[in-house]
């Protein structure tokens, strides 16, 4: 513990010898600071930037809760290859790697498709009727996150970025965050991919009459996730546990990516520790779910498309933050004069 | 007019075209839009990004209204040039240029220093007793902001941040912002580079002073600008005039770059076309400046710094908007299912 205070007084004050006035370069003295405390260095580096995109379906999309069919989630994956989506756009503007993730989509690619073939079922359950995986299923998914996620840290992967697709994952997300922060289910659902006001009411009716049919009491996470998530989402939350557990750097992206987080930060507190939160995005509940965790956002984009795009956009950032650290000049070396 | 609407729609087509929900990538999709709109193309570039930090010294710092000596504006100058400061890592970080200007700095640097030597004065006058310039002087000022721009951009320079230096140029800006948009004083002072209570209210006081002093009534902006302005500032309010004149991006970075801009679209309403405002600063009065223009800020990194760092970290999200546009696939290329 002392040790841990001795390093981090040593570290505000090579922040604060920093040519600048006090703290006046907000966030990114505080990424800066929360990055060298992970990396228990006054030198932080970022080397290996990636993008876990999961993708899978989802059981709901019978009931006509979202806007885009279901086989946009296995299309969106080709996009993802070929180049043309917007992760794909943002991750080669910045350097980003970005790998794919097929966690369960309700689809068969093609064994050679340069993916991770991680598939646990074609398309989770209708949580209308039953609940979306069964407990074997969700310990899969999530243990399939872990090993996937060792596999990558051990390439020297140290900034990882979770992105997903799946249509109907944002009404997954939205019974998640209802169950998770004990919330009422008005305030956790929002337009999704752009419903006009009458399908909103429609999803809204939808995952009331989902959320009564369970009527979960005092749930486990484990029992909300197995309910209520998908087969990506408890992937992503397998992913995010073990990255934190070999002390890498989180970024968790928009609304979906948000609410695999809150199953993750439910069985391990501190994985706040290592977790940064890329942006708030236009989904209507992403505000509330992050103020509820104490999570202060980097970008406001108004971003409302996943794939992991906001954790895209962040990593500038993150680059600007690691830079001031190390490259810029203290008072003394400068020879300006300190107050 | 109609051939700018049907540009207007093809444009707006493309981006709608794009593989992803309508208007999910927010600010993104607003920046290519404005953009393309300036370069009158549906392929829109930016080839040469430069961000100007203009240096100038001033006289209200007679009356200690800041925390920091006048002599850091002239040190901070250097540290530019050695690479030491925010600005100088932010840049190099991104890929931007980084050019410094001595606009009225109080200090005589050598002939050979690598910054454009615009000195119109080494200080301006101290407020509280006259006006900070003459008019000559602040005619001179504008004069070689838009000289030095017109330069710039005949060596293909496309996007142009506005930066700045100068011990005590928070006081000339509270000024500025309380004349051009007709507002109590108070609401224009913050802590500048990190007052306690006791020197914001010291600041407070000999700011009302020099307001009650000069006393302006219905004045032109070109008074309001000789009597409280900077050479930086006038100068910078030139360089911004020439931006839009020759049609290339303007971007502003924070509370004394945008009192430059309050000068600039005063007399030139049609500037807002082409400007860009990086991000709101945690200087107190900058969010209400923003919001009496209409600025959208795409940034809130809670920066009080200047320099033109918050411009500088802005570049990647225009890179981003850029990409967006010129790469990203539409639904019909990656055969993915539109609603």
């Amino acid at each position: 513990m002392n040790e841990n205070l001795e390093f981090q007084k040593l570290l505000q004050k090579k922040i604060d010898n920093k040519t600048k006035p006090l703290g006046s370069l907000g966030k990114i003295e505080e990424i800066a600071f929360q990055v060298s405390l992970i990396q228990k260095s006054l030198e932080p580096k970022i080397q290996k930037p990636l993008i876990l995109v999961f993708a899978g379906d989802h059981g709901i999309t019978e009931e006509g809760v979202s806007l885009y069919p279901k086989e946009v989630t296995y299309q969106m994956v080709f996009n993802f290859l070929q180049g043309g989506a917007a992760i794909s756009v943002f991750c080669k503007t910045f350097g980003i790697s970005l790998e794919i993730v097929d966690s369960g989509v309700d689809y068969e690619f093609p064994s050679d498709l340069l993916i991770h073939h991680l598939k646990v079922r074609r398309s989770t359950r209708n949580f209308l009727k039953e609940k979306a995986m069964t407990k074997e299923e969700m310990l899969l998914a999530l243990e399939r996150g872990k090993k996937l996620t060792e596999e990558k840290i051990q390439t020297g992967v140290d900034w990882l970025g979770f992105g997903e697709m799946g249509i109907g994952n944002t009404s997954a997300s939205a019974l998640l965050m209802s169950e998770f922060l004990g919330l009422p289910l008005e305030l956790c659902i929002g337009k999704g991919t752009g419903h006009s006001l009458e399908g909103l009411d429609k999803k809204k009716n939808i995952l009331q009459k989902a959320k009564n049919f369970h009527s979960l009491q005092n749930p486990t996470p484990e029992e909300i996730l197995q309910t209520f998530g998908g087969y990506e989402i408890a992937m992503m939350a397998g992913a995010m546990l073990k990255a934190y557990e070999k002390n890498i750097i989180l970024v968790v992206d928009g609304f979906i990516s948000t609410a695999a987080f809150l199953y993750a930060r439910t069985v391990c507190p501190k994985i706040m520790e290592n977790t940064f939160f890329s942006h708030k995005s236009d989904e209507k509940g992403h505000g509330l779910m992050l103020e509820k965790i104490g999570a202060k956002p980097i970008l406001d984009l108004q971003l409302r498309l996943g794939e992991g795009t906001g954790a895209a956009l962040s990593y500038p950032i993150f680059q600007a933050s690691i830079s001031f650290l190390n490259e810029m000049a203290s008072f003394e070396q400068a020879n300006v004069s300190k107050i």
